[in-house]
């Protein structure tokens, strides 16, 4: 970047809020896909939303490209700098500006850690309806910029389902409002929804109102025992029309899954025998209460959909259950790399796909460790597949044929090369697989139109 | 439009699907707004996406506007032709294609109608989230196209987030697919949002691909007596958060909506005295059944939010109940003119706008029937205002003038001028009272971008 901008962009934000060198924090370098620090030109820390659009002006003026930054933790390298880029980092943006009880919405800038913005609604007596495991870390501008799933997917939809208004900056600097707070408005076109999962190539998100759920009273936790993939999904129907919006999360672990959480990390085995596919399910069962679960996990028994099954009696319990499913969060300690896919499978042909990646695995890996886990209901599995030479780091160019093989099963069953975590950087390679030719076409007449000089998170997800 | 273009939209749909002058019927030449047959240069009635795609092609090359039209129930003008205009009718493309039942979703062709894909989905053992009084007509590619409302929106949420994949056709013939069955997909720009709700004015709706519901089970409707609106959503909460997903449908009936349905229609009284409000709902208790609804409204009288109730008891009950709020489909019978408004308010602003509205007619057009009505839960209200002078039509010059002061009131409680309906030829004028000029800007750079050369349904929207 040049002086002169340097110095523009101090004049407009003041001194303190665009760092260069080493005043730069280590977590606004870090470069995931690297796996080392990559310096921006320099960090802009804006307080407002006139000091964003301040900024993007000048760097549209001068053609100087823009990473946007939110809580750094996505998994797909968007927010990465490269070494000619300005950081934008919302960090300090951030705060719950208002909860309407009435309308049943809450107002945050977008630098809000989302564990912030979920602690607010429940103490107004809501329920956030966006939940995934970097909650204490990401912030809502990156859930909205990347549509961040979760494991209530199932429940309250993306994080495009839950968001009902919108400020961003355009790459000139232009600010976009709309703060709806309305169900029903059709109005034009619907903007907002562009936006939304563009990871920040057309526009910076700076607020957002995100509409507010009942809390969903108590939640009983459970652990299923599945013959087969059918039957799970036989379950899920089952469960969906018994227990209607009550069913909040129900996730699949296949055999090499649960095999791993017990000869690697250590859990014990959860039934007496391996079973093809476990679910952990969580169900907010209202009047009737867990008694009302325990009944249906009975039928479900004895028409042979559920082979085995635990219920929590406790907290407890239920974090015993629930380390089978984070157990993958651990493997960094046991493993010399890891190869991990997050990918959309349609539903029906999910174990065709699932049996398809082990016969891949068996022949290409035989000697890694690969587990299959996610979110079934929303078609949604994570793959992760250990070093081929157990003890010794994947290199660079295996990692990516184990890409290029993974995706081309995904592609042979009309999947998604990315279910939640977004394109990025780490994924632009693999986006053709899922998109086709004509969609790419427009996906580039919509970056042209909205930011003609491509400053905005260049060479990310197109 | 010339000969030449007309020849090769014949050769290239074959003459049976290209119709002309009298052989053009009725219902794709009539303009509501004018309230006189608008015929248009031709009529185009392709029965495949291909041939969706010829015909966008050629007019394209020829810089021949098109109106693309559905099953003819918008109330916005959209797709009333102009007589410069190629009239492009999907209502040879219909039938559903495929019903997965694992994923749970339903694939349709454009031009089905909306009750012949709910027939279809309970007939599979599921529910479809889309409905409207206009089912029986009503084309899916409208209903996608317009992101239809309905009376089940705080259920199953608009139209948009009941449509998973899409395929369409852009403005120069290319065709965008993305039949998309899975819930979690973030693979670069979701396109298909631009398309829902844009009214045509980007692409043509082809195909899509509907995620299905579990059905509700019985289904309890009762009317209850608020004493004010604030009431009502202090019900709205608490049946919420008691029913969760099985509260269907919550709409509001103001006082003089029924006093006009009981002195003009000649409905019975439904309670001893008048309330403020009146509330139709229809809660699925799913196990508990009725006595739960029962139960939950006991407590509601007694901490006073309701004042008098009616349960239905039987399905001749219920039509009782739903007498009241369909009433305004007769109106038409009893007035000499109507203007009608679909508007949203914030629901912390809804009674105060009622109010406003009061004044306003009490004012302005202190003999003119006036009443306010609709879908609480989603902020959306309409509006009906009777002639000024009882028995003489208004004139267009005293209906925009309504128009205006209406939407004045809208603006004024940032509401949208545009709840449900859209915006089409009719609401074009006061877009810019729900939307800033750097959001009109941005429609405008997308309009430009998608359909460069302006032929799709010139005139609506922007």
């Amino acid at each position: 970047m040049t002086p002169a901008l340097l110095d523009a962009l101090k004049a407009a934000l003041g001194a303190a809020s665009v760092l260069t060198g080493d005043d730069i924090p280590a977590r606004n370098e870090f470069d995931q896909t690297l796996g080392r620090p990559t310096r921006p030109a320099a960090l802009l820390l804006p307080r407002t939303t006139d000091a964003v659009a301040a900024a993007l002006r000048l760097c549209h003026e001068a053609g100087q490209p823009v990473v946007t930054q939110g809580g750094m933790t996505g998994l797909a390298g968007g927010a990465h700098p490269k070494e000619d880029e300005v950081a934008l980092s919302l960090e300090r943006m951030r705060g719950v500006e208002e909860i309407d009880p009435v309308a049943a919405t809450l107002t945050a800038l977008a630098g809000t850690p989302l564990a912030e913005i979920q602690a607010a609604a429940e103490q107004a007596g809501f329920h956030c309806g966006i939940d995934l495991g970097a909650r204490g870390s990401c912030s809502i501008g990156g859930n909205v910029a990347t549509n961040a799933g979760g494991n209530n997917v199932l429940r309250y939809g993306m994080t495009r389902h839950n968001v009902l208004g919108l400020e961003a900056v355009q790459a000139d600097g232009t600010v976009l409002t709309s703060l709806n707070k309305m169900l029903k408005n059709n109005t034009g076109y619907d903007w907002k929804q562009l936006f939304i999962g563009s990871e920040g190539t057309l526009g910076v998100v700076t607020r957002v109102v995100l509409a507010l759920h009942p809390q969903p009273g108590p939640v009983e936790t459970a652990l299923l025992a599945c013959p087969s993939m059918e039957a799970a999904v036989g379950v899920l129907t089952r469960l969906g029309a018994e227990f209607g919006s009550g069913l909040m999360m129900f996730e699949g672990m296949w055999a090499e899954f649960i095999d791993t959480a017990v000869t690697m990390m250590g859990l014990p085995a959860p039934f007496e025998r391996p079973h093809e596919l476990l679910v952990l399910t969580e169900i907010a069962p209202g009047p009737g209460g867990a008694e009302r679960v325990t009944d249906a996990l009975g039928v479900l028994m004895e028409d042979g959909l559920v082979e085995d099954a635990i219920v929590a009696r406790s907290g407890n319990d239920a974090a015993r259950l629930w380390a089978y499913r984070e157990s993958p969060y651990e493997y960094y300690k046991h493993l010399a790399s890891q190869t991990i896919f997050d990918v959309s499978i349609p539903r029906a042909d999910m174990a065709a796909a699932v049996a398809d990646l082990r016969a891949l695995a068996a022949q290409r890996w035989p000697s890694a460790m690969q587990v299959v886990f996610g979110h079934i209901a929303d078609s949604n599995i994570h793959i992760v597949i250990g070093p081929t030479v157990p003890g010794v780091p994947t290199s660079p160019d295996e990692k990516r044929a184990t890409e290029a093989a993974v995706y081309d099963v995904v592609a042979h069953h009309a999947g998604s090369v990315s279910a939640e975590h977004g394109i990025g950087r780490n994924k632009r390679p693999y986006l053709a697989h899922s998109r086709t030719p004509a969609e790419l076409a427009l996906m580039r007449t919509l970056k042209t139109a909205l930011d003609p000089k491509g400053i905005l998170n260049p060479g990310r997800v197109l």
